[in-house]
């Protein structure tokens, strides 16, 4: 190996595991720390993602990068060290152009919004978390002026998620796409009476619940040697190594079906890092490629498979032991209940139709705040308002309004696009997958999805940081990502269900 | 404040924002970790402390404390501000001379170590973790070599967990005491028809243990908002700041008192994290200052308080409702069971008057292992001999025996005479309390802890390490460490319940 990529890559290993130490921080943050933690622990965070980000855009990097170049012209594009350097090169170019302390300062002050946020919705009280939102906003506004931007401030925010992404792009796909959702939603609306949801209500014991959790994971080929399972306020999944994958529920003694399928959901997140290719551990490609990706192995798991007749077929003996209610339900009532299309107030507990309609309103009003036009004083309003707009609904409170999502108070602002873009992209990767693999559906039904994680995990999975978007799509499927296929699965299933 | 000050704290407010996320990862690889996460967590590790070594050891910290020798001659000796110039100064002298490469090494090393040595005791198999042992002693004789030493080696490793310690103090102290410790256990083996401790025998619920455990705490004045407590394999204590302190502890369905005084033990080390001074925090200064008196402060309130008839007036009718068989055991039974004295395998569940056998035990073997007199191969038996020459046991697995103790494997080695010098501590400091506080006793027996903790926070705890051991017992005892009261105050404790 080349003197400079060894230095390179003993150099990345470092950046990559205080990197590591700050998700680890992060999870404690909001799993255990209790709550006079949170100052601290907003220092240490900020420390660990400063220090991160001086090694990483040091000059030498740069030199070395440069030195490189020669040698990346000669490689394969698919190995793995050409795809560093270029990964590499990719992510240098953009982190040189922010400061090492604004980098710090969002790290602190977005461990601060977390528990901000954490206290604000437990007390629906969105006061408390006004004054970190609005510096959130301030700061990674100025994160975002650090780059060169041709349409929109937000396009930056976009792409620090999903790298290429522009606000233009997501408009266009979702203007296509929203006048047909809408459609659909109301066609369905007007067929209520198919759909009788009854069963999903009443008491489901906690301890039951976390075991179905783990039965379903196990059958998803979930490995508790290299992960577990935690409670936190808001259901997430982070990775600390493809051999250290953890991921977080939220149990609710009145619906079984949160929890489920918010587990379903995280092991989707968490297959998808269980099953990066070690090699690329340490390095920057050892983790998923971006967040569109992540969410359509999260969104094919919870609501493809997860929500399908094959799964059920094979998984509802387990869930009638768990909850012997159910043994007086017929498995298509229950099919249907957990099916059901109407307007709710939750977007990670949301039906598949309406779910566009809550990233569609996030996307607005995130667009709104970064580029002036909405104040945070003025948001919980404006939500309300478009949450009666889209869905006809008005929250009852702030906390199952504004306050439910924990990503704005992570400065995670340009995410939300990307729940919808990674729910397209799951149809067309199961579609591709059921073509390949003509009895995957006879596989779900008797509960062997081992073919179908075998083949994401070819496909998808082991690449890392490897290949963009773009890259795996073309790879993949032979084609970009498209709102169609996705439109269609709407269509089919749902139009079955409600005999549209 | 000058220019040099300030730059020195925010520096260092960084190397400990560095040690502190350690510390996290080193508490989450003891609690939650998947046994997948072992390799890259001692890889986070290793940088982890590699940084904060080489940013504690930089030049520039050399060049501040030189500008700031004057200014720290002006400065009250007591002040934040001296204090903080005068340690740093003891702590970058002693850290210059240890190359960043070996602190990183056996972070890693030790990290690792932890893992295998849980395995290894799960197993009850020395061989899985003699390797990573053998590393262990050869890496910290390594990091000895790099200070200069009068007598043995193994003083650089005394001196690494109390400043100033040497092997020959050490020795000196152990032999003027051991023979009186032996006489003394050997006047109660005479007389162990006196106490009957078969009510400590039976079945305890494992979250009745727990809810008492916590309970405890809460009488201790333990802050559940800056704090908390897991379960490990190995009880332990850690600080993230004086605002979130964890400790851990290991519940047995067949022995409630091992979790009890377990729990008692650790949180008289958090305490001590606790009560530091919060304006110490994030500078060096903000922890306790040594071993020895962190094992005072735990060994005070788990035995000369947990262990009193005081404390058991009080605590009694709790330990009666969580564990309903002890209704029908007298209060003055139950007091002479918990403190019956008789040779036992498990130092941390030992009686105080054979503790000190063995803590005397380890001292010897830990300094024949750096010495290399003895070999880690040769470990298990010379463990075995000694268990059979100083309390006539031998132990009937290596679980039981060589294995027991988690800290040769995270390269604590030096770290076990300061539990005996901190009893003895404990005991001086105790006597103070009481002579400065006539009803303190009093207070015990009705539950008030809140004095005895105001008075250790007032004299010991706000300081965190602004004085050393010899410092702080000139300060509050007017004398230096000594094994007389120790001595005398279990020959009183133990003479009275054995009639001697």
């Amino acid at each position: 190996m080349s003197g400079e990529l060894q230095k390179l890559k003993e150099h990345l290993g470092k950046v990559n595991d205080l990197g590591k130490a700050a998700a680890v921080l992060d999870w404690d943050l909001q799993t255990y720390m209790p709550a006079g933690g949170a100052d601290t622990r907003s220092r240490q965070l900020g420390t660990l993602s400063e220090m991160s980000h001086e090694l990483f855009t040091a000059d030498e990097v740069g030199q070395w990068l440069e030195a490189l170049a020669p040698r990346e012209a000669e490689l394969d594009y698919d190995s793995d060290d050409a795809s560093l350097i270029r990964v590499t090169r990719r992510d240098y170019e953009k982190q040189r152009r922010v400061p090492a302390r604004l980098v710090g300062e969002i790290k602190r002050a977005a461990s601060l919004g977390q528990k901000a946020w954490e206290q604000a919705r437990g007390e629906s009280d969105f006061s408390i978390h006004r004054p970190h939102l609005e510096k959130l906003v301030a700061l990674r506004v100025q994160w975002a002026l650090c780059f060169d931007y041709e349409e929109s401030i937000y396009d930056p925010m976009l792409d620090d998620f999903e790298p290429g992404l522009t606000t233009a792009t997501v408009r266009s796909v979702f203007d296509a796409f929203r006048p047909r959702l809408v459609e659909l939603v109301s066609a369905i609306a007007e067929r209520q009476e198919r759909v009788d949801a009854s069963c999903l209500k009443g008491e489901f014991d906690l301890e039951a619940q976390k075991t179905l959790g783990l039965e379903a994971l196990k059958v998803m080929g979930f490995d508790f040697e290299r992960g577990r399972q935690d409670v936190s306020a808001h259901p997430f999944s982070t990775s600390f190594s493809s051999s250290d994958v953890r991921i977080t529920t939220n149990y609710h003694a009145d619906d079984f079906a949160q929890a489920f399928f918010g587990t379903v959901h995280e092991g989707g997140h968490a297959l998808y890092e269980l099953g990066v290719d070690p090699a690329l551990d340490g390095s920057l490609l050892g983790e998923g490629t971006s967040t569109t990706v992540h969410e359509s192995q999260s969104r094919l798991f919870e609501n493809i498979v997860g929500r399908s007749r094959p799964f059920w077929q094979f998984f509802y003996p387990q869930l009638q032991t768990a909850f012997p209610q159910f043994k007086q339900v017929e498995l298509e009532t229950f099919y249907r209940a957990i099916n059901q299309v109407g307007p709710s107030l939750i977007r990670i507990y949301a039906d598949e139709v309406t779910y566009g309609l809550h990233i569609i309103l996030r996307f607005e009003l995130e667009q709104a705040l970064v580029t002036g036009e909405l104040e945070v004083a003025d948001l919980p309003a404006a939500w309300n308002a478009k949450m009666e707009e889209y869905l006809g609904l008005t929250p009852p409170s702030d906390a199952q309004g504004v306050l439910q999502d924990v990503h704005w108070s992570n400065a995670y602002i340009g995410y939300f696009p990307d729940y919808l873009l990674g729910s397209m992209l799951s149809v067309q990767l199961f579609e591709k997958a059921q073509e390949e693999m003509p009895d995957l559906t006879s596989q779900i039904e008797s509960g062997r999805l081992e073919s179908l994680l075998e083949w994401l995990g070819t496909e998808i999975h082991t690449h890392g940081r490897k290949f963009t978007l773009d890259e795996l799509t073309d790879r993949v499927l032979g084609e970009s990502l498209s709102p169609e296929p996705y439109l269609r699965y709407l269509q089919e299933r749902y139009g079955e269900i409600y005999g549209l």
